[in-house]
């Protein structure tokens, strides 16, 4: 259905959203997500390009969440990855499908409008909300770099 | 939403369905639903293991539906593909998720199985019947070889 960047990229922002204000960098963000870190670099990058997330350049610089997580729909972030156009026109470009789509691409471009409207009618907040039973994205606390000589 | 994969899958079923009970070959099916030749092939190979079509060995041998049109629906050929599993377990692996999905994999996982029973409801069949405007996958003529000498 999504991609698996599209899920890495929700992961992301639902973790950033909880994390605070605070900027997080790519390592951070990746290990508490648990994806690849050069694979989201470039997940967050896009984010980033869309308005979805801050980018703060610097050495207590990282990414944060560009609007408060009321203010943030699935939708949003799913569009940023352009991961689920509609389909306006046949993709095998028929002549006689130019105006309207055949039943196969009108049912497929009907679940996608239906797929848009769930995600757009669900913020980043709702699903921090609801995750009482059992908690959203309570990702494994990051392991502290080891203090030398105590290990 | 759904892959590319899957579109040729869909494509290539509703090309055979329309197109009667004699085998198609692999080059023939190809060039009408215009899909490359090497990578339909697998999905062919995988849609007759999964009994969505029959493949005939020999000469005039080739595809063909394994079934009359209204018994094969969207959903079987998207789930020969296994292109819409649902979410079962946290892709995280969290084990306080472990007993139920957080919010954002539930959200997801609703939107897989509105998906399913959309596809489950719809047949191969249904899609030729809507077909009249415009006329669902009136694939172009597949050029026949010229005539030696004739050209």
């Amino acid at each position: 259905m999504l991609s698996r960047t599209t899920e890495y990229a929700l992961r992301a922002v639902l973790y950033l959203a909880k994390s605070g204000s605070r900027p997080h960098t790519t390592q951070a963000i990746a290990e508490a997500v648990q994806v690849p870190e050069g694979y989201l670099a470039k997940v967050l990058s896009t984010l980033a390009r869309a308005g979805v997330l801050n980018a703060q350049r610097g050495p207590s610089g990282g990414f944060t969440l560009a609007r408060p997580p009321e203010r943030v729909t699935m939708l949003d972030v799913v569009d940023a990855l352009d991961a689920l156009p509609e389909i306006k026109e046949c993709p095998l470009r028929l002549p006689e499908h130019a105006p309207v789509l055949c039943p196969l691409h009108r049912r497929l471009d009907e679940m996608v409008t239906a797929m848009r409207g769930t995600l757009a009618a669900t913020t980043v907040a709702e699903l921090l909300e609801e995750s009482a039973q059992p908690r959203a994205c309570d990702f494994p606390p990051v392991a502290k770099p080891t203090v030398r000589g105590r290990a």
